[in-house]
């Protein structure tokens, strides 16, 4: 492995752990054709950058993305900024001619996105969505089995994203609860996720009926008295018909007691089904129509086996992982993608489409009626 | 027990056994105001409905259900027969001043339902619907519970009824297939009990927004060759808004593989959810928000204890019971209600309730909008 | 179906209950070759007898049970009368030629057992122990599947039969915890069911080493002052070597809180395992080594399904029943032995069998070492 | 953090991966005393040992683990090499005056564990057996509620380690079932780890009744023709009553089919019961008995709160951690004692616990009777 990525990272709160930690490990754990180095990490806040930098690894550390970007001995840029910095730091770095992995929702519209997606066509530059959840094995087996044909003719999606970190009315108003801030609330943050797998399980969404809502609608602010207005939804769902002509059931809340970060998602398919909980993120369960009459029912795979995607180059049968080992298979096909130029899966274009699907509903819930994806 | 209730009992097919089971087991094992003398069965081929009655326990049978309708030594009429037929039936019935225990759906359209209600509050007979889903004891727990206000304030329902017994393109086309025989598919079969279920629990609906599909749009002819049209749906989902303010997913289908009868429900509140599926029916889930932080969880409630509602009739804790039981219990307390004149719930009423929520799907599905409930 | 089978039972507590639901059930859900009639229901007390008798559906009761067994119109004896009495009854039955079902433990002791099958041998008469699991469809589908080869060679039987009635110290000292009208405590009532479990899907037992413990020594009388010394043990378990070769745990308990009749049976064998948990009683788990390495994992069978054992002639598929059918499959395999004097299984050798373990346990308790099976 | 800790890991094979993570991450995860440096790594084959420096991040590599504990620059000694070798290396570091970190079993026998104990208590050094599933956060949770009261008096202990991977008999003759290589098969491998969390949960053993078995007797040698003699246990498990007075089931094997690493754990006590799959290590199952009677049942607890023990310091509420997480908790409450020469725990003295009911096992399964612990 001569050769070497020079990584620079913007932004390192919470996502900015889970990535760092992702560039640490990857090379320990995954065959890779260049080695990353954790170059430099970037914030505005230069005491909170720097002891960042000091506790999760990195070199070097900045408080200008703008000097990132341009430095020469810089390869790749990770960017888990913010939602509404998302495109202009992208564009610069295309522009720069860097490898780019940006985390969801792409941006902050549709047209922010066409933009990011014309920037790294014209760069040719590889360009990766963190939609990281695809590459949880128990996931990315799911879609090694439907290409394999072993679901048949797809006709239900049905996907859940519950949490229920919002509930208490005390829960002040924090950034994600601020439309200008967030963007939206449930919808684009873990809403985005389900729409993602759908796409990535089932394909192109046709059209959306959906439903926004708002079940508290003022909190008390943070740091000072007094209340404000919340302006994201708390939860968003939809129906959907696909281009395939199945159909699709979609919800996500932050009003789900009990329900810390269900992710449920659930295929059936003419041959077969498929059911997932994220909570148990380590099983898929599988329907095989064609088992023996008196011996059907739901598979509880363990995906741990060397056979599974991902999955072997960590622990032996049965030992199970978590959650941040869904970015270190992210991580590691990007690494291979960018070191040898080459394209790879979920991209900005898929990013774009997600965010398609997202102003639909949006639209849908507005106009209280069935919207087309305009694409 | 003095009392006897004389029943008379129209159809004998499938649910036909279920109420014959239950009229023969409810005395048995309920304290009863009357206890229920299984007198006459009534179908049309004269055959199949002697046969019936002795394999069914029935001292005598019919072939003329206005004939039954008119004995005056009949107290109740029972009809399980096909859905077009059920109201010229109930109207007989209340005219003739019997009790009415009438299965679901009530009618063909709301148009029937309003004429039945008519009927029966003029003639003053109890009546009820065959919601039998209400009296699973885990569904009658969950009831009490929310009535408790264990849950707080109800801000999401879902709910899934999957089944699979359709997938097979070479399943041929049935009476339920046909729209002028069953009025609908999936949609007035199994989508009408978990919208049963949500007005149990929840309370009634506001608005809704529709999907209707049908996968197999043509199926082999039953006993002849060729292929005929399938006129019903096989999938019926919708969004539903509820006049408190909680929002809903309902989804049925018959096309979800490896699901048999699958009916989950889920209730998430400000102070608490619960969960159900009916494939563990002797079970509830119940997360508690009020128990200690480290040691909170979904509590797995094995609904076999002599505190539970119903279920203490039967087993001693942990020795489960089945589908068939959801019926005794329902007829134990539509017994106790005709014997003393009394009102019982779900009535003909909720059955109307329950039809105008179906009609507003139908309508969303042809408009591609949100539609309101007429009532 | 010309013929009727006229029965007697004696004995008419929680046995007796569910023995009459099953007499009554039978024959309105399975073909029989005779159909029983509840002719005479007999117990000690008058006024008890009688009601249950009335409750319970049976023609005639009576207060003696040598009348019963002389009776020329009574063609079956069912025995659920407790343990001390169930030879006496048994022996005198095959002498008048009866039909017998007996419920288990067969008797007190081997010396008991030995005679009874002497006297049903001598008198060639249908016998039959009532171990009722043995039909849980689930059972009978895992008895099948290792029949038919599907798990090779078995290595291992776990089973653990759980309950949590006595943990209470408050709990009064009833007849169930004296030696001298119980025989013993979890031995005798529940560990003989997963020793007959372990018989009917693995086979032999050769020797055991076996634990029992009394955790709570004294209780409350009954209905008097004081305290009593409890003479039965609270929870038994032993290690077990069978003729095959395979190796067995079993544990039973009236002391695991929170269990509230979990029988859990788990076999492995050289290609394939099974596992039961009889909570969730209509399934079966099934893991297949031979499915392709990517795609395996213990299957969920809803063992409901019309090629499934017994259970197509209730409901259609996902449609559970519960613990009382266990008993209706029982008696209707009975009656159709008895009506043409057929043997059945398990029989009263099979009793002899299960008492010949439970005595080796309670031999290794005293004698601290591995106990032979003597038989 | 300004002080260090400089590591000296001896073995590199499957547990010199997993140290090596634990190594690498402890420090970027929770807050230490001193921050590990992983200065060497040790192995017999040069170039092995190399490649894995590489590999796993160490700075320097050594082929001689006498030279290694000589080294001043040294601070801890991390032992996970074969079994036959702990006791040398720990004894020789023990003089050097290292912090010693062992992998389990602490050693070949007790009289080992016994000078292994002697040289670290008379050089007063830091001790650890490397016990990590006590750092499950489930099970260190299961602790704390058990010394908290929850449960109450223990009754119950029951464990159960299976695996499958030597099912099939053209498995090799690999070194682990060879005794003189690995001292004992699925006994000193697996079963070790349900006897140590015995420990930790219940306390000490008094006595044991053991069975160790060998189903497959011969194999396929390894690189050669022909066949060789399997020399260690397929399976042990024993019957155990502790000194507290509660009692114990514990098994564990090699060849239960579909059983990857399922180590099930239940507790039944006075007050409450727990219970705990590592197939599903992030969940812990509570009964409270002090629930409501109507509202009592097993809380599925997904043990991933702040207020949970060790996992606060990973991700948010849902995000699950895997198996190499336990390393990681384990080596953080080793590095904070060894900064400060304090005692932690699990230490040599456990190992020695641990070791003499292993070998009371043994002992029962040639005596064939119970067998005392003696200490």
């Amino acid at each position: 492995m001569p050769q070497t990525l020079n990584i620079g990272m913007i932004g390192y709160k919470f996502m900015g752990r889970a990535h760092s930690n992702a560039w640490r490990q990857v090379d320990k754990f995954f065959p890779l054709k260049a080695r990353p180095l954790l170059k430099v990490i970037c914030g505005r806040d230069e005491k909170g950058v720097k002891a960042a930098a000091s506790q999760l690894g990195w070199r070097d550390y900045s408080t200008d993305w703008r000097e990132v970007v341009r430095r020469p001995d810089i390869d790749v840029i990770d960017i888990n900024t913010p939602n509404d910095t998302h495109a202009e730091i992208a564009i610069a770095a295309a522009k720069a001619g860097k490898a780019i992995l940006c985390e969801k929702p792409l941006a902050m519209d549709v047209a922010e996105c066409r933009r990011m997606l014309a920037a790294v066509r014209k760069a040719r530059v590889t360009n990766m969505i963190c939609h990281n959840y695809r590459r949880i094995p128990a996931m990315a087996l799911a879609r090694k089995m439907i290409d394999h044909g072993d679901l048949g003719t797809i006709f239900h999606y049905r996907a859940r994203y519950l949490q229920d970190w919002i509930v208490d009315p005390k829960f002040p108003l924090v950034w994600r609860l601020q439309k200008h801030l967030a963007g939206s609330g449930a919808h684009g943050d873990i809403h985005a996720h389900i729409i993602d797998l759908a796409r990535y399980l089932v394909g192109e969404f046709s059209e959306v009926s959906g439903l926004m809502h708002t079940f508290i609608k003022k909190r008390p602010l943070e740091g000072k008295r007094g209340f404000g207005r919340v302006t994201v939804d708390d939860t968003a769902m939809c129906l959907a018909r696909f281009r395939s002509g199945a159909v699709g059931v979609l919800e996500a809340t932050r009003f789900a007691l009990g329900r810390k970060n269900s992710i449920q998602v659930e295929v059936n398919g003419s041959k077969g089904s498929l059911s997932f909980d994220f909570e148990d993120m380590n099983r898929l369960k599988y329907y095989n129509n064609a088992d023996p009459a008196a011996a059907r029912g739901y598979r509880d795979i363990i995906v741990t086996e060397s056979v599974h995607p991902y999955v072997g180059a960590w622990w032996p049968p049965g030992h199970i992982i978590g959650y941040e080992h869904t970015f270190v298979h992210t991580f590691a096909d990007f690494i291979n993608a960018a070191a040898s130029g080459k394209k790879v899966s979920p991209d900005f274009e898929d990013g774009l489409r997600n965010q398609e699907v997202l102003e639909a509903v949006e639209r849908s819930e507005k106009s209280r009626r069935w919207e087309k994806i305009r694409s």
